[in-house]
């Protein structure tokens, strides 16, 4: 066992020896990922798609235990319609892949695929609301989007990605505050019970906000190597898009009145962060919720009597319980088998032999800490489901750890610089709310504000930057 | 009550008046759909949505269970990639999006964005089909599609639809031919029984087959208006594609062989074929399956003491046993309400008023035939339940004998003609098997051949056309 094992794990570069490589080696490695002929578009294998439809059907259900229905909008955006609001097309015509051509004939209008779809949204809400008591409206839909990036990434920053993009219509801006935060608590309740990922809830500054957008709040996450990740965001447009797509209602005084706005959104780039976040040198380490196969049953000595036998009784009986279980008999060793299914972040893994079936027993090792623990085989559906939560939790308090050793504090531009320089996480500054501030920590200690966070004490008076009066405390750091 | 509900059903178009007028009203009054600026496309509404949603869990099921996994291609193609196979280049380049631009760059090659995947999954497959160990490969994508459409219909025909793909790879021609059959064998059942719509299987005359593929499979269903509605395709690509992309393994006998596949899919067409076999004059009919409310109920003389209650508590009642239930109780009048649901096509409605409840009965109202029935409370879950599979059982009845009244059959070119001009239907009659004759039945009767059927007898022994011996019996007729 160990020589198989340890020549799988020699596949994959070590995280702490370079840990872009060893990103792309786990995505590779452990199938979640293909290259094609289309440059800067990947092909999501089929163990990387059940990672995304696992998150799919979560966050589905939560959307819609809050009034969301789901729509499909079509994926052209002709480029008249693009440009009705001036501030988002000004953010998004740069990157937009425009289609020019249907069969042999020239469109009289270009197209673009759709980057994001705010205008085609507000058209069909233009159409379609006319009364008070046609609102609110709690639209999302699940589709792939396109920005044509230069420089691309797995999961993290493609040129097509799918995504989920939820838009609202409101007949209050206070309702459509509510819904903004409402969404991100959403998100933030997915990303750390579900994932086990602890995240920053907070706002973005003027220059990192949506383009068109009033407020955006983040939910942010810290990468294992110290590099944050925006998980997901979620918009309040105020009645910015209503005015300029004709957005209106009789409200019940009689006066016609414009709607207020949300938009709030995942993608792919999740599964970019659950690899990021729990992965170690072995591969992937996935939290239980999206896993597609939560337990790997692995047979041991299985040509001897009663192994196989015991090995599909125990798969069958955590299946009827509703694990998602699967049971490897192929040919290929045990060791093999044990460092496969932990390349493939399998949250636990049994084994079972003949001494343990003489004792009722079998084996559970759980992916992240390798902790084995014998248990009988006649209480094995409590044994997994309390195997499982326990891993969840363990990840979340690793993760919560990393992080909070990876939290500085700089009171002095040179202290921001100085711990920019040397260490990778967040670093707690106070700001005096002015982009020139921004650009300046941005130009002297790379870093970018990731977000105002809605919790946490001021750690100075002053700004890190100017030394004015500050406003608000930033988390600055770098990101993907 | 029949005031308004007469006020309703008048907003549509009857079936028998202009069929093509019915079907744009439903779609448009029971919120199927909405047009946007962008031509040739459709929005899908939250009601249209809702139905795609429960067809796809439904199939997403049938195809695991039968081994498929789901993946994720990019959305665009190479137009070197997609021009590799020369039929398959043949019969899809005249109507595809072609994107030239990312940002404002030129594109060094153009990108038509996918009308189908053949390409890229055989790209795909090249790169990790190494061995017979590989095979097979069963891979499925649910995704949306872009074919230049010059005429579009929603549902029916739009540049841009939603779909599932299925691709597969195959060690055997007998294994690809097997899976060909068991794909189209899943359509079928799924047309049968949960969309309750009876179809003809059969194969396609070269001349109509799938570009590229060596012979493709079809469901057929017939429309209320008497017109053919292809449903689903299952197509054997044999080695052909694997030829052209150099898809390879070595099988366990040591020698290089080419792979050999499939492809099967369906589409957001299929709301369209429920609409036109279930759909009548007040509306939409759906069968229960994928209805996205299967019961309405509806409070009768609302205001009094308990009503309210009695009917919340049929609807608790109903969702805990897993109908998709909706309770309005809404201002509306119960009249304005019966024409709404009715529109809708939900399949049964409750009525619940305070006499009702004295004697601890509701109604049902079956959206069909409109019978209705006194039913106690207490066995309310049971009622329902029979309610929903008698409904099922009946439209699949009624559309079968539908269909048998409109198949006609025919011996001799005059026959055909004459029944082609006077009928709308199928109509059953005997191929040489060239295509001579299948274009001048086109040209002489405007039919096209739907499928030779897997089922049937031959009605004669000569082509109906030129008199010669007759090799295939052809199912003709007109088609969306």
């Amino acid at each position: 066992m160990a020589d198989n094992g340890k020549k799988l794990v020699e596949q994959i570069t070590s995280m702490d020896e370079d840990f872009a490589k060893w990103y792309t080696d786990v995505v590779k490695k452990a199938d979640l990922i293909d290259y094609s002929s289309v440059k800067g578009c990947m092909i999501i294998r089929p163990y990387g798609y059940a990672i995304w439809e696992n998150i799919q059907k979560i966050l589905d259900t939560r959307f819609k235990e809050t009034g969301v229905e789901n729509v499909y909008m079509p994926m052209f955006i002709p480029e008249s319609l693009l440009t009705k609001e001036k501030e988002h097309v000004e953010g998004f015509a740069p990157e937009v892949a425009w289609v020019t051509h249907g069969g042999s004939e020239r469109l009289a209008e270009r197209l673009c695929v759709r980057p994001t779809s705010e205008t085609l949204f507000c058209e069909h809400y233009a159409n379609i609301i006319k009364s008070y008591r046609d609102l609110p409206k709690i639209y999302n839909q699940w589709c792939s989007v396109v920005r044509w990036e230069k420089t691309t990434r797995p999961f993290l920053r493609s040129r097509e990605f799918l995504w989920q993009e939820g838009h609202t219509m409101h007949r209050t801006a206070e309702e459509a505050e509510a819904r903004t935060v409402q969404m991100l608590n959403v998100y933030a309740d997915f990303f750390e019970k579900d994932l086990a990922m602890p995240v920053i809830k907070g706002q973005k500054t003027d220059k990192e906000k949506f383009a068109g957008a009033k407020a955006t709040y983040t939910v942010e996450a810290l990468m294992h190597d110290g590099k944050a990740l925006q998980g997901g965001t979620s918009h309040n447009f105020g009645s910015g898009f209503a005015e300029a797509f004709g957005i209106q209602f009789l409200d019940s005084d009689n006066k016609l009145k414009h709607c207020y706005q949300t938009s709030w959104g995942v993608s792919t780039r999740i599964i970019g962060g659950i690899i990021m976040t729990h992965g170690d040198d072995s591969g992937l380490v996935l939290p239980p919720s999206v896993a597609p196969i939560q337990v790997v049953v692995i047979p041991v000595q299985q040509h001897k009597e009663g192994v196989l036998d015991a090995a599909r009784a125990l798969a069958d009986t955590l299946k009827a319980a509703g694990v998602r279980v699967k049971i490897d008999d192929s040919e290929q060793s045990p060791g093999w088998k044990f460092s496969e299914y932990e390349m493939k972040g399998v949250p636990l893994r049994i084994e079972i032999g003949p001494r343990d079936i003489a004792e009722g027993k079998c084996v559970i090792v759980r992916r992240d800490n390798r902790e084995k623990s014998f248990v009988a085989v006649d209480n094995i559906v409590n044994e997994v489901a309390a195997g499982l939560e326990n891993l969840t939790k363990a990840l979340f308090e690793k993760a919560l750890r990393h992080r909070e050793e990876r939290t500085y504090t700089a009171k002095t531009l040179d202290e921001l610089v100085s711990i920019a320089g040397e260490k990778e996480g967040y670093i707690k500054a106070m700001w005096c709310g002015e982009l020139d501030c921004e650009m300046k920590l941005k130009e002297e200690a790379d870093v970018t504000s990731r977000c105002m966070p809605f919790e946490g004490d001021a750690v100075s008076d002053t700004c890190v930057c100017c030394g004015r009066a500050a406003k608000k405390l930033v988390y600055w750091g770098k990101a993907y």
